[in-house]
């Protein structure tokens, strides 16, 4: 492994916990509160709604996202900017991601699919890493 | 650390993202369009909400999977190739848990509990594993 | 690294695991049970709904958890026991919040906040932990 590779992957895994925890979930906290959406309720006014499911939504995508990008970083042997570069365009595009849906919902498909490709690169990364290092099982 | 250990566990991690992404997240994404629901909404027809429940069950599964396998992974020392065994062992319990909730959620359960059986081994392992490299600590 | 910091940590992530799938996880599955709540239903009982946003809430705290905590275990050099002391914290404000929260949902603020410490916490050894590391990148 580049130690630079892994370098670029700490701040790209760093960057992604505080927009997650910090941004996007201490919106839906103030919301909440603002909008007077009592728990356990998840409904109640279409803004604490928006802020919730860009939330919900980004959970759901690093769970894939933090898992792909280490294996990645970990197998894949080449440009060794490669993985965190993908972990940017995620970054990207949930940062537009979250624009678009607090604007209007209908109008998320860029992030979206911006979020995606970024998934989608370190998963072709990850795969082509995996048969690189096949021999190191021998 | 025996590499094929590791190398088994990168290929369950791999497989089990895009288990997760690529088929139960892309279906969500597909019904939503074709059943005309829109977002912020996460109910609206059945055939999206069992398919929107599939992917939320199955990431709150992955939270707890994905450290289970690796600090298995990293810590067993024992027959090398039990931890992704465990793990093949709860993603077939995920493709169960799709296939027979998508056909009928009442009866879903055999999908359950082969997932919770292979998370259920991948703490055993764990747990074993640490009091096995007890020693390294001194 | 310091092997008693990865150690440390290994047990919190270990010890959140269950508390995450064999605490949280299984009062959901048991109170679905008890009350009649059908899949893909997550509302219909007060009981259950509380549970559920109580692990619903605890797997959005651990997406960003276990990497703040992978963080702060791998970059920071200080005290060898401060990422485990924060990730202490953390599993004593889910524990909290889950007795808060079951008791009544309008008094979890003091769980909720005592978790966002933890979180704060591991997030600043992780950033002091990536200037620290930056010679090791030339």
């Amino acid at each position: 492994m580049d130690p630079r590779t892994v370098y670029f992957s700490e701040i790209i895994t760093l960057l992604a916990v505080v927009l997650y925890y910090f941004v996007m979930g201490a919106r839906v906290g103030m919301l909440r509160g603002r909008h007077g959406v009592k728990a356990p309720a998840t409904t109640g006014h279409p803004a604490f709604e928006r802020a919730y499911r860009i939330h919900c939504n980004t959970g759901e995508q690093l769970i894939a996202f933090f898992p792909a990008l280490w294996l990645a970083t970990i197998l894949f042997h080449g440009q060794y900017w490669l993985p965190a570069a993908f972990g940017a365009i995620f970054l990207a595009g949930r940062v537009l991601y979250m624009q678009l849906y607090t604007a209007d919902p209908e109008k998320r498909t860029a992030g979206a699919f911006t979020t995606m490709a970024g998934i989608l690169g370190l998963i072709v990364l990850a795969a082509i890493g995996l048969v690189q290092n096949w021999g190191a099982m021998g």
